[in-house]
């Protein structure tokens, strides 16, 4: 491997630019006005893949636009799929942000360089540890040694709802062995991680409705129906005091963890305190009798995202509002049907709703969650990879959502590896984005590795 | 009076004229971009007086500007003070207005012409009409019957915090035997009323935080508090089941209904369900054991006028949101202390409050409620001049604020009569307010009378 990896070495600094150019395209998929950008992330992905050799091109769908490429490799080796998400969350509020959330800046940080921008590492950076990987073996030796497929997406931070009609339609094209993925956390700073639980995803936005207008609170003040009390009366009544869901049924379906899993959890001697103190917090907020490694990565959750209605800008505004809206969000855990819990939330909401109310829901995604097979044939030689390169590596669970894992799982019927670079302290979905360089360096030369073991290790 | 009332109606068109041009500068008080314009709406108000001879300028307070107005009268009749206020609501939603909120149309509608615009009728209609009466006395007589001053508020949407300390300053200035006030609505169509009730005003904007950014639902999702969920539990635990607002010590002070004054709004004969069907409800909202008429006139209400957090644009974003925020108000009845209320809401929010949530609070004006001396020897003189103007007159209630007459019962010890030709469906503070050409003109002259019954009756 040593050609590859001093290949790597030698070439960081070309790497990084790619990087930065397509971080500098705001491909701000939830957006609409940001339409464009997404497709010309999508257009330089794919004239990426070609600069390299690979028969890549972008596919239109329903929503934004998917890039796939292939490569060629040795018959008797594993095909394997590459995904990640070209897609960023926005980057507001963009008042918090130290600098140009999509002109990206290379800090010093505690004898680290990071890389400072929207989509740094969700997922621009990850993808393209993987891509530079590729890159170095048809570099040093003309080709890889094993087939790879790619497949990139832009609708993954707005809930992958054109991804299972894609699939259905190139299932025969994208057929694989085994999909990678590199959307994940690392286990701490030094110790790369393959992440066996996903959560899935159900989003719901309700506007709840009373008066047929806006009133004046000095002429309707207690008579009238306010909307956002309604809306507040409906969201406090999703959890109970016990810091429970408290919709009728939500955890019915949830698979009891594995005591295998268990116990590997446990041996992560995972430090709850240091966990919230790190955002500012005391106290786990979510069932009282679980662990937060547990609320995290194994309890599904209902989240209020987004909450709004009457008067909002600067001074006063005495208005009863006619109407309240919200975006709420269930993380869910395998064993629970998103379908399933949709409606048991649509039925819950309608049950708290008082005379003069009504609402109506807006989907935004599901998407099962999904748990890796343990006994899957690539799973070892890839974690001996990461721990050629990084001296130990480990599994672990998380509590985030990759809508493609169960969708492969359904479309292909190929099991993935989540392969994960990012820190713990990236700060996606937040002001301040930030990738390590050691997560980017590692991140390719590990990939380098683990293509080289799965293409012995068949 | 025929010199007079005829004047008023041979030059309807040239004060519909003065009125547009008023409502034409966007004098939104609440909005500091609009700054600039509701100063020059004082300006204009100023010579318009000036216009008229009167000893007028625009005063400075540390918000936005007053107008004051002196018009000599007879050293033995008594001197009025007339108050109004030019600053309007914000025109928001501005999507839901027929034509835009600042260019005055004139709308033929069942028979009347209706001014549309916003502060057509709040506060900029009502306030011209005796402007305009003023004016036809100057001009058929030369001067006025009595000694009138006038006092033009520029905060009135924005909880008058100016007005106290202005008044303390100019008490001297602006003592008279009576305020007159034209802020209210008539009592019917065809009946011009006397407002003898008015409710108080207590402003709060609450921030509630949580963790130190917002967060990833996925990586955070149960274990991190989530501002919004502490928000609505803390708006949801306001009401309680029974419509009673739910904050210890609320009703505590309510001062009882009169039986005469419970026994007149009985004779009102208001119609419940004709009230709540107009704006499309069906079930007061307020405590279940008090009419509607007491729920919006003599009883205390809390209402959420603005709640705001997390991601609220186009599409999805799975964030758990650091911070929720909510602009409330209670409308307060006589007995009732502003403060003592301001104290309890924000010590029943501190109690709502879990681990790891804080919250700030920002007052956004208090203003007693107020309800008149119904010895008051002008009440009978001002119901018979209004008596001969529309054919019958009345006394009534309301649910809104009008800050002055609290602040000028403790400033200069002289009690007001509220005089109202607001139509109830003029949709103030709301999109396509209007003003009623019957009420502009009927108004102009029943001021006049007014004016001519108050320089006899003393």
């Amino acid at each position: 491997m040593k050609d590859v990896l001093e290949y790597l070495d030698t070439n960081v600094d070309a790497a990084v630019d790619r990087l930065c150019d397509l971080i500098r395209i705001p491909t701000v998929g939830t957006d609409p006005k940001h339409d464009g950008d997404v497709r010309r992330g999508g257009d330089w992905l794919a004239q990426t893949l070609r600069d390299m050799g690979a028969d890549a091109s972008v596919r239109d769908t329903a929503g934004h636009p998917m890039v796939v490429g292939h490569m060629p490799g040795p018959a008797d080796a594993p095909h394997v799929l590459f995904y990640g998400h070209y897609d960023v969350q926005p980057a507001d509020p963009v008042a918090l942000w130290d600098t140009d959330p999509f002109e990206p800046v290379l800090k010093q940080v505690d004898g680290d360089t990071q890389i400072v921008a929207r989509g740094a590492s969700d997922d621009k950076g990850q993808l393209m540890t993987f891509v530079e990987a590729c890159r170095a073996f048809i570099a040093t030796r003309g080709a890889l040694p094993l087939r790879v497929s790619f497949l990139f997406e832009g609708e993954e931070e707005s809930g992958s709802n054109s991804l299972p009609a894609f699939l259905e339609n190139t299932a025969e094209e994208l057929k694989c062995d085994l999909v990678l993925v590199c959307d994940s956390d690392m286990w701490g700073r030094d110790t790369p991680a393959i992440t066996t639980h996903l959560r899935g995803l159900c989003g719901q936005e309700i506007t709840i409705s009373c008066a047929d207008r806006d009133l004046h609170s000095g002429m309707f003040g207690n008579a009238a129906r306010n909307a956002l009390q309604v809306m507040a009366d409906v969201v406090a009544s999703l959890r109970s005091p016990d810091g429970a869901v408290a919709i009728d049924g939500f955890y019915d379906d949830v698979a009891p963890l594995a005591a295998q899993t268990r116990a590997e959890w446990d041996a992560l001697s995972f430090d709850d305190d240091a966990f919230l103190a790190d955002v500012g917090l005391t106290t786990p907020a979510g069932e009282v009798d679980q662990p937060v490694l547990h609320q995290i990565w194994s309890r599904p959750t209902c989240e209020i995202n987004g909450m709004w209605g009457g008067y909002t800008d600067a001074g006063f505004k005495t208005v009863i509002p006619a109407q309240a809206h919200a975006k709420i969000s269930f993380r869910l855990v395998a064993g629970q049907d998103p379908a399933k819990i949709r409606d048991q939330f649509q039925a819950h909401v309608q049950a708290q709703l008082p005379e003069d109310a009504t609402v109506e829901f807006t989907d935004h995604g599901l998407a099962p969650a999904w748990a890796l097979d343990r006994s899957n044939r690539f799973l070892t030689p890839a974690l001996q990879a990461l721990a050629d390169e990084w001296g130990q590596s480990t599994t672990t669970g998380t509590g985030g959502s990759i809508p493609i894992v169960g969708a492969l799982n359904a479309a292909l019927g190929a099991d993935a590896l989540l392969v994960g670079f990012a820190r713990f302290d990236n700060r996606i979905h937040s002001p301040n984005e930030k990738y390590d360089m050691s997560s980017f360096v590692g991140g390719m030369r590990a990939w380098a590795r683990v293509i080289d073991r799965l293409s012995h290790g068949h």
